[in-house]
């Protein structure tokens, strides 16, 4: 009796982990998102399967308890991190309301790592992973940040960049950025991590503001030793050495 | 003639991703860092096996690199990710004194969601990852860092909070932080992940403060709306949902 939290990491199967791949293939019940319940179910298709829908993550974490509360083994499967604007936070929140059950988080590769790999090596030093989505957190508290992050002269990673009703967010969030950052600052974009059609690409921060991106994309804005190098985007591992080299 | 820069998470091999194994399954020459080494032996011995000491990354670099140039495929191995504080930055670099290869950065689970997953659920919303070392940072651009991460109200994830010969730097980085989120802001240490001894204490800022962690532990200060549920640290997907809970 007990519920896994787990994250696929980014596309295909052949990115999870083979430990998060073991606890599917010894569990009774996989509970997730319609997408990626669909993505195992080759796999996996002789398990007890529950999908719920985009917007119905309370209700799916709500099925996934009750099915570990009747003593059967189940896993919540996510893409990325489970632990990473992912389910796992939820599960804890809402299994407060139930008889107390096991709970473990099995992490899987989050789309700031996948889409760095494609990009090159932008997170190589300090960095910090922001949210654009203000469907939860105020779109002022997420101004504030995206300020405190440039002043610090992090490199940043933009989950949720844009979406049908948001595509003007990053060309606000470049802007903020603008105040503390040059417009020669190197970025990345990277698109479909895992999955066809999947690409990086390289700009600058002036250029990153005028582009319209997708919401299958993941956004980076290097820090001040972030380089170009052989057509990747490349952040040295310190300030004396990037102070040396750059 | 391709170089590989293969992150395989914490631990053991269970943590890393098919693609990962399927990488050293099928190249020739496997470089790294003496222990990663030891631990891919037994299943890899068969493969030229290239290890050098640590503060030697420079010189595994230039040997992995040679020996793409003589036309073998070659996996550089990290433990957690090789684009996070890992070898894919450095690689990228040296490798722009050659002849040019194909390189490709191969993700793994790094320390920052390892941990997470054994705490909890402490990453959910935006957070910032700070490493404590100043070996290549100056302090003073590190002590900014940690300003402006706890203004923001950022989860703030510590990598290399201490070492022998700087065992006060997580007291110090905590001070820091103290002028600006409460002592009792809720904290979390992760240690030995994936291997034996792997632990998650979860306590106060105050408390951590005065606490004396070890080189392989990684550290978590919360956000104004982590809290501890049912002995785990839970970080709340939004600041409007954090409201009506809290």
């Amino acid at each position: 009796m007990k519920l896994y939290v787990v994250g696929l990491g980014p596309g295909d199967l052949s990115q999870a982990t083979g430990r998060a791949l073991d606890i599917l293939e010894n569990c009774q019940v996989i509970a997730g998102y319609t997408v990626y319940i669909e993505l195992i179910r080759e796999r996996f298709g002789s398990k007890e399967l529950i999908s719920t829908p985009m917007k119905q993550e309370v209700k799916r974490c709500r099925l996934a308890i009750e099915e570990t509360l009747k003593g059967k083994s189940v896993a919540m499967v996510c893409s990325g991190d489970a632990g990473v604007y992912g389910m796992a936070g939820l599960i804890y929140e809402i299994a407060q309301e139930y008889d107390p059950i096991e709970i473990e988080v099995v992490p899987g590769i989050t789309a700031a790592c996948s889409g760095a790999a494609i990009l090159g090596a932008p997170l190589i030093h300090d960095f910090a992973v922001i949210s654009l989505s203000d469907l939860l957190t105020p779109w002022e508290q997420i101004e504030k940040r995206l300020d405190y992050a440039a002043m610090a002269d992090f490199v940043i990673c933009l989950y949720n960049p844009s979406s049908k009703k948001r595509h003007e967010y990053l060309k606000k969030a470049c802007d903020r950025i603008l105040a503390h950052k040059d417009g020669s600052t190197v970025c990345g974009i990277a698109q479909n991590i895992g999955r066809d059609g999947e690409r990086g690409r390289i700009l600058s921060l002036k250029e990153l503001r005028d582009t319209q991106v997708d919401m299958f994309s993941t956004v980076y804005i290097g820090n001040s030793t972030t380089r170009k190098i052989a057509g990747k985007m490349v952040t040295s591992r310190g300030y004396r050495i990037g102070g040396d080299n750059g």
